[in-house]
């Protein structure tokens, strides 16, 4: 990844610090959170200082990390640790996926621990590669695209899920302009995506949520790839909340909609989506926004009714029947069952 | 209307000045406007002071009148006043039916004028009050009702015409509540739904707009009533950015999709939705918000990546194959052009 001609990653480990870079922060500020323990970066995770499938699943693989390097063999501190860290964000597989490979590995030895953390990273940075050569060969020359929340690099390691396809179509020349929805109540697309197309060179623009279905009926976008925290054995898809109504309107106007995601997204040991838990968020993140002010600085506004509630999914399942496909490192599959099991093996 | 137990209306006349509900100034103050000239309410209905289809025909016709006291008998000053009014907002269809009402009635004196924009106001509040009982035949005890944007008594002169029938039901004793989308960029259902039905006592919830199908998918929307701002000959109704999306989301999972309007929103001159122009206006709707800071003050921050532009339609066109019915002043019909012009002759 590119920010301002730099190469970072989103996420990494340097001795028993994880650095990361503050998404809270972003795009206003360009900032590398230190956490010292796994609590902190549980709480990273939890704030979402670090967010994004693959970088929450780096994260809570390096936070397990962190416990063992803490927990000077003592194996009830990792254990009350992995607990902790497995319920920081309900809804991603990743995160379970990671601190299962850590945990098993840090019964062994730390260093070992360790080791598979940053392996759980450097996979992260290969299928994240990988998705984007296999989603490109979906993506025509002159193509409008448009994508919801953040699945790019700043939500793994590297390279990102729904992106990476983006950034190989751009880079083998290809005439691309991709619609960031605006993803309220967070804003992870006019925040994030935004944030990193710019920095990628890639022509966007920022839409509101509420814009899809005009721009699909006026014909102005060729298909859609959003990301998932989590796809379930029969293929329904969670993720952010807002992408399930995409795929309501790509399918009523025919549009190809695609999930772009690692394997490790996949979750066998859930049937359906009505197995997935939805996270419920905190009513501020509708209620308050925050932005930098008129003197540069970040500031906190009441942007609702003084008085009245608000109710924050953070995620909706999109049924598998609403896919078109799952673009992952190992190639592009259909969104059933078999093909998934086919997969995974 | 209610505002804190006073009864108000969104927008009067008294002498030669118009005086409106400052809505750009709500959910946080409540501020009366006061226009002195037709220029001015020209830039109130540009600027959003007053929104909403009957506030904005009733503001036009006000103008108007404005402008014919203005004139002195000076025809090409009204002529030109009239062109300037009917360009402030292109999509409203209710500017234009006052525009001409009272310019007719302007070359035949002032008074009249005057007369017959205070007359469009008051058939504004009948029609309002017609629709809240019929659209309440449609309304059982114990329901869920999705509304988007404001199409309450702010965006009439009083009574509203998707509120309305919702009023109606709550003061019958009905069991109602109401998830108000937020309706990104301007969030008319967070800062003016909520502050209405918060001003009703009206039990209600603000939603992302996001949230709509998660709900919908959960079993939890009822029906869904919004408003219009142009009906066209065959049904196509155009209404604030995101009501097609609503509607789609309505129709998959088989929920009843009302639009309220008063006859005066449907235009038979307008074949189909295709004839219909969709306002843009400026990105900055999208890229700032403004809300109260921590010290009560209104303040504007940047909320999107800076570097980054945003495309800011402000309606679209819902197919009248979408629309389960349109609730008027004179009874619900189907969304088909022979019942349009029926009601119409």
């Amino acid at each position: 990844m590119n920010v301002k001609g730099k190469h970072y990653l989103t996420i990494w480990m340097k001795n028993e610090k994880v650095m990361m870079i503050d998404q809270n922060q972003l795009p206003f500020r360009f900032e590398i959170f230190e956490s010292k323990n796994y609590a902190e970066t549980c709480l990273a995770i939890k704030t979402m200082i670090v967010r994004g499938a693959g970088a929450i699943g780096a994260a809570a693989g390096f936070a397990m990390a962190q416990a063992f390097i803490q927990a000077k063999e003592n194996i009830l501190f990792a254990e009350n640790a992995r607990k902790e860290i497995e319920t920081s964000r309900p809804t991603a597989r990743n995160l379970f996926y990671a601190t299962k490979r850590v945990f098993d590995a840090g019964c062994i030895s730390t260093e070992k621990a360790i080791e598979e953390a940053q392996k759980i990273a450097e996979e992260d940075i290969a299928s994240g590669k990988m998705i984007g050569i296999h989603g490109n060969s979906l993506i025509k020359d002159n193509t409008n695209i448009l994508t919801h929340c953040n699945a790019g690099w700043l939500g793994f390691v590297d390279y990102g899920s729904a992106l990476s396809p983006i950034y190989t179509a751009s880079k083998e020349g290809k005439n691309i302009f991709v619609y960031a929805d605006e993803t309220r109540p967070r804003g992870q697309g006019a925040r994030l995506t935004a944030w990193e197309l710019n920095n990628e060179n890639i022509p966007h623009i920022i839409i509101p949520d509420n814009a899809g279905a005009y721009l699909a009926s006026k014909g102005k976008i060729d298909t859609m790839i959003c990301g998932a925290d989590r796809i379930a054995a029969n293929g329904d898809t969670a993720n952010k909340i807002g992408t399930f109504e995409k795929a309501i309107v790509a399918k009523t106007f025919g549009i190809p909609f695609y999930i772009a995601a690692p394997l490790s997204t996949f979750d066998i040991n859930c049937c359906s989506g009505e197995d997935i838990i939805i996270e419920e968020r905190t009513e501020d993140e509708i209620l308050y926004q925050t932005g930098l002010d008129e003197n540069n600085e970040l500031r906190k506004i009441l942007v609702c009714s003084p008085g009245s509630k608000a109710y924050n999914p953070a995620f909706d399942v999109t049924p598998a029947s609403y896919i078109n496909g799952f673009i992952t490192e190992k190639g592009i599959i259909p969104a059933n069952e078999t093909a998934i099991k086919n997969i995974l093996s």
